[in-house]
């Protein structure tokens, strides 16, 4: 990454100043959401107010200022909450302020038509000469809660966790939808962008960026259609050799292709070329925003899986049977334990047991979870098996509970990823589910999700080993 | 179905008198978890206990009997929390009092080797001697909330809410799982049963008897593997020209399949062969459970849909292309509108809008949703579109709700189904989402589900018009 890229990226995701320009006391205002939004974190820097009837006053103990120009100095981040047609003027004025990153809400851009087009061309004009970046148009803006940032119109209060995760996504509904799962399982982010428009950040440079970026671990990517596929691979096969990237991208077919185009403008081609250079490019393809959520939750919190082996231990069968064959539909394996494994296994698994992987121990390892512990520390010891599932129905209401911190620490004796798939209603076993992934161990509430983590897990193993 | 099948599994189901069998007031016993789970809901009968140490006494308010012997006749339905060395005479003597059903949680039979297999072999003939259907052995019960019966030691406090779902499942984890799900999608419950090894009760009697059954409108199976296939799947077949049947079936890949063999003795086989085989008897095929329970919710509060053509509405482009792709991707329509229905559409969306469909409104729909509601109105009016879906990005802490009664009213209105995708976190969301629910439109939090259940049901009218 060249060094004005990192350094103006920098001081968009951690400015020292801020500026809500089309600020708003009014509850039913884009301003006054977007008030909320940057109130709801502790900025590490100092917010500033625009609107035109109300400078001099306060707007919600924010000061307030009646035009760009009447600010001070030195603002690296303006957050734009007015109309399209005064975002030009507004940008100018930035400029003169110093501004580095304008977020642009607004839509009336290059997705609806002529004019629109050629008022984003202008834009992009400005901003290039001024050395901005633009965030949007067409969007719902950025969050790096590392930095106490949430520069959205889309999240007046923020629930979700600070972590490891960042998603770069290029429809703002979308986003936020990803945002709203990531809070349901309890991921934490590292930084968030709705790129919208892309009038000069596109998806090539913040994946750049967020390669070298300290707190991210994983990069989810929400696509509907990439402009310059060239420059996007070639910076993604660099980033991937790096970290992670997830993607989902969706526009294939008929009508939905029509859409993205409408929509930020992107045209999108077929399905299987696409498929294809991600996988060139080690990026993982994934099905749903869910699915991503849950691997990108796997891999912020363990260390990547060196191999496909996987062992699961249980005291239902039929949710880890559902597993298993995710795996292996998907190529993953599930070895057998060697005779010296079984033996140390059949000196605590109940009579009835056998001593195979999957290993179903009945209702004794539900009353004595213990027995899961041991299990696990035999098989991470085997050199094929890289990655450890165990299946446990929760308590509830029975006072039982999985001892997760246990399990995370045999994980990381042997610097293999565990998980675990907690079967429990969210609307009464979140606080169990939560506690689980707090000590350490991520977890899942249905074998399914169990199952494609994994083998997402190990689908990016085998991409790396492809590359490397 | 024989008169006698339904009479029995009428007494099964609707019994008047019931007895737990190794009831315990010992929180570690599965006899507890079982009283508790009977105490959980309002039998609509007598609940009488049977400990060998505790005659004379109550047990949780429970009168207790010292044996099966002691106990008065004409006691329906036998729930044995006992180990799989007492069934056998247990059996007999419930036989005695007039047992038209015995659940029986106890593993140890048919999975378990050729002791197992002889004892369920005597088991069977006791059972069929006396008329007396078994469920089990190897499960976790059976629960019909509409007649206040919980038979299962897995839910010892009961949330789910009554209503037209039933559930039958070879695994009790599986089913267990389901049944969670169901609590977290605010699913009715009309029946539930864990099968596990089916000793003289399997799934072609019960899809039969629930295809009868007034409660039920829509019946899902979790499959681990068919001994008498061709029995099933006549009687599927029978049963789907009447009410949908969904199926997720395990069990197809070579460690999946062992499992399953040693788990409920079932063999599995050919992925391939199995689904033509459903699709043939109308049996819609799943990938999930959570995908099941997703559909299962939608047909149980909406009528059938009667053509591939879907209509969808948003303010935020990204969700509805998600939903939009996956509905073409299965072979579903999302027809244009006709100028006659474009020219009224036009008299109301924002002047930006293109009157197509998927219709996208921006925030406009958002802060006033009746556009939504006109829109939808419109839609359904046209003989090619068949249901439709709102994509709406949920208000939280905005005060902005969505209409969701109204919904629903416009759907009933033309007789064509509703869906509402309310983007929004379970974990602070939820109480909206139930409300949607509760106003009889099906709501689901991602693009992902929505476009999955439409495709879904999609697919359940192709192969009905396939067999009509």
């Amino acid at each position: 990454m060249n060094d004005t890229l990192k350094e103006t990226l920098d001081a968009v995701f951690y400015p020292k100043n801020i500026a809500v320009v089309g600020a708003s006391a009014n509850p039913s205002k884009l301003g006054h959401l977007t008030l909320l939004g940057v109130k709801s974190m502790e900025l590490k820097g100092n917010i500033f107010a625009v609107n035109p009837s109300l400078g001099g006053q306060d707007i919600m103990d924010i000061p307030c200022y009646a035009s760009i120009d009447e600010l001070p100095e030195d603002i690296q981040l303006f957050i734009f909450a007015i109309p399209h047609d005064k975002i030009e003027d507004a940008l100018i004025a930035a400029a003169g302020k110093g501004a580095r990153g304008c977020v642009i809400f607004a839509g009336g851009f290059k997705e609806s038509g002529k004019e629109g087009r050629e008022l984003q061309q202008r834009i992009k004009t400005i901003a290039d000469a001024g050395g901005i970046k633009i965030i949007g148009p067409n969007c719902i803006g950025t969050i790096n809660p590392h930095h106490g940032l949430n520069a959205s119109f889309a999240f007046p209060v923020f629930r979700v966790r600070t972590g490891g995760v960042s998603v770069v996504s290029q429809s703002g509904g979308t986003g936020s939808t990803i945002i709203n799962i990531m809070q349901d399982y309890n991921v934490g982010l590292a930084k968030f962008v709705s790129i919208g428009n892309r009038v000069n950040l596109d998806f090539a440079e913040l994946v750049t960026y967020l390669s070298d970026d300290p707190d991210t671990r994983v990069i989810c990517l929400f696509i509907e259609g990439i402009d310059d596929a060239r420059t996007f691979f070639k910076a993604a096969k660099k980033v991937t050799s790096k970290k992670p990237i997830l993607v989902y991208q969706a526009g294939f077919t008929e009508v939905s292709r029509k859409m993205a185009l409408s929509h930020t403008g992107s045209m999108g081609s077929s399905k299987e070329i696409y498929k294809a250079a991600f996988h060139q490019a080690g990026i993982l393809f994934v099905n749903d925003i869910e699915e991503m959520v849950c691997t990108a939750k796997a891999i912020s919190s363990q260390p990547l899986v060196k191999g496909p082996g996987v062992s699961l231990f249980t005291h239902t069968a039929g949710p880890s049977l559902i597993a298993t064959e995710i795996v292996e539909q998907g190529g993953g394996k599930v070895p057998e334990y060697t005779p010296e494994n079984k033996k140390r296994l059949r000196e605590f698994i109940p009579r009835f047991c056998n001593a195979g992987n999957p290993l179903d121990m009945f209702a004794h390892a539900w009353t004595d979870a213990s027995l899961f512990l041991k299990g696990v520390d035999i098989a991470l010891s085997q050199t094929d098996i890289h990655m450890a599932c165990v299946f446990f129905s929760s308590g509830l209401d029975t006072g039982v509970a999985f001892p997760a911190k246990a399990l995370a620490d045999i994980g990381k004796k042997h610097g293999k990823p565990v998980i675990l798939a907690l079967l429990s209603p969210y609307t009464s076993g979140m606080e169990e589910l939560v506690d689980a992934d707090a000590a350490g161990t991520p977890t899942f509430n249905t074998p399914h999700k169990a199952g494609i983590v994994m083998l997402n897990l190990i689908r990016l193993w085998k991409m790396k080993k492809l590359h490397t």
